[in-house]
């Protein structure tokens, strides 16, 4: 993409709801990491600092740049969204200094009807285009508590639609009637193909009880339960997102578990997926924004 | 129908997973009631003699029939399920004396793929025709926690299908993302249908997630959101009914604000709804059940 990064290090943390993840980046190349279970979901405003201390005393003394829920009204500072389309320059000139050398990114916001927002994935999803992951044009799917699914347009981000999948999945599991049949996790298989497949209907309501049911009735065994479930979900959403979008390659950006799982669930709707690695993506856009930050600066 | 009621009173109490209903009957006719919030869900099964006993101080020294929960898992005694096609006299053949002249009334199973099940609607159900609430063939919808609907063919049960869209609106009011949005009631009027007509696609991971966007960006009223999630909710959930049900009346069987809410949802995605008493129709189901036990006795 022709731009030019810097070479002096800096630490880039994905501050999420549930965890941070932090890289300190030298010539765009992560050269140490840390991780913590400690997000914004966890964290008041003036508990910050000490774990911005904590990252530097792992990490090294360096300029740090965050992304995610810490710029959220949950978090340290709540950031103005940027609008659409987003591009780094557009995202790069809203970045903020939240305490000395400690930037947040800022989030995108879909205004027009539907709205919609993100905190954290763009910088996921600009930097797998500059890091050759993803094509200048494409439709990437983001797995996670709220999957997004963005449109790039000649490298920017350009629209983009929330599903919160994971989040119904977390509720079912932890809240409802269904709770005992969901204490093993989501494995591609039979099971959740089965599910997928039922899914498509976007009938959750009646589907969902149906596995209540079959489970009374001794039909289905405890352990193939919470792959059905998962099926149910990801295959309503992924065949929502699919019929308005035949014929294209979807690009996964996840480094888990639940990327599998979507590719699986895009291949039985009948689509292509691609999985590319959600981690190189972030360090990609991180180190992209902070060399505009530092060609505004001189 | 020919049915015989018997004239000797009797109690019927509808006994659910929160609540139990209990009505003094004579000639069948409720003479007296008594409810309270205590529910298969908070009782042990040793504490259901304290419970009758509390009910007969109450209504009179009586023999007792009891529906729904009451007969699960979770309830006093897991009794086995009735099959499909369900009257009043394969129901009553089942019936179960669980202690001196306190009886419980089975459920209903539909054991081919899909299975389901339900506790107490039957009653209801058959009830309803016995009442000449609905026709003796009719599809029947009955709003709650679990919403059951359910095909009536000469005067029997012959095939049902549950949603549990109740469930749902409760997980996400009370432990979602989407909670601090969701404090006022669901009220029939614009955001109400505007959820129904949104809920018509199916996509509910992501129209869930666009009433929170908006929340954030100022664009949904807290007061209407709960409104428009128990529309998204419902209207999925009628929409997917109705593509399998066309030109039938809907006869909605409920005694309060839900039923408004549903015969409201049928309307505006095409259909026809009729508003019928569930009270009316599960004491005219108990009076049909205990007249088949008189007469199988004698």
């Amino acid at each position: 993409m022709g731009l030019e990064y810097e070479n002096a290090p800096f630490i880039a943390v994905d501050w999420g709801t549930t965890n941070r993840r932090a890289y300190l980046l030298l010539n765009g190349i992560v050269v140490g990491d840390e991780n913590r279970g400690v997000g914004a979901g966890s964290l008041s405003p003036s508990q910050y600092p000490d774990e911005i201390a904590t990252i530097r005393r792992s990490l090294g003394d360096y300029p740090i740049l965050c992304a995610g829920m810490v710029g959220s009204r949950i978090g340290w500072r709540e950031l103005p969204y940027t609008g659409l389309p987003a591009g780094i320059a557009t995202i790069a000139a809203k970045v903020v200094e939240v305490a000395p050398e400690v930037r947040i990114i800022p989030g995108v916001a879909r205004c027009d009807t539907p709205q919609d927002v993100m905190r954290g994935e763009e910088v996921q999803l600009l930097g797998a285009v500059l890091a050759d992951l993803v094509p200048d044009d494409a439709i990437v799917c983001q797995p996670g508590t709220h999957s997004k699914w963005a449109r790039i347009e000649e490298g920017k981000l350009v629209d983009f639609v929330t599903a919160m999948t994971g989040e119904l999945f977390a509720l079912l599991r932890d809240h409802s009637l269904l709770a005992s049949q969901l204490g093993e996790p989501a494995l591609p298989g039979p099971a959740f193909a089965e599910g997928v497949d039922r899914g498509r209907s976007g009938d959750l309501p009646t589907e969902l009880f149906q596995i209540r049911a079959a489970g009374l009735l001794g039909k289905v065994r405890d352990e193939h339960a919470g792959s059905q479930v998962s099926g149910l979900l990801i295959g309503c959403e992924v065949a929502a997102r699919l019929r308005t979008l035949p014929n294209q390659t979807i690009y996964i950006l996840d480094n888990g578990a639940l990327g599998s799982l979507y590719a699986s669930a895009v291949e039985i709707l009948g689509g292509t997926a691609r999985l590319v690695s959600s981690r190189t993506a972030f360090c990609a856009g991180t180190v992209a924004i902070r060399s505009h930050l530092h060609a505004a600066k001189e």
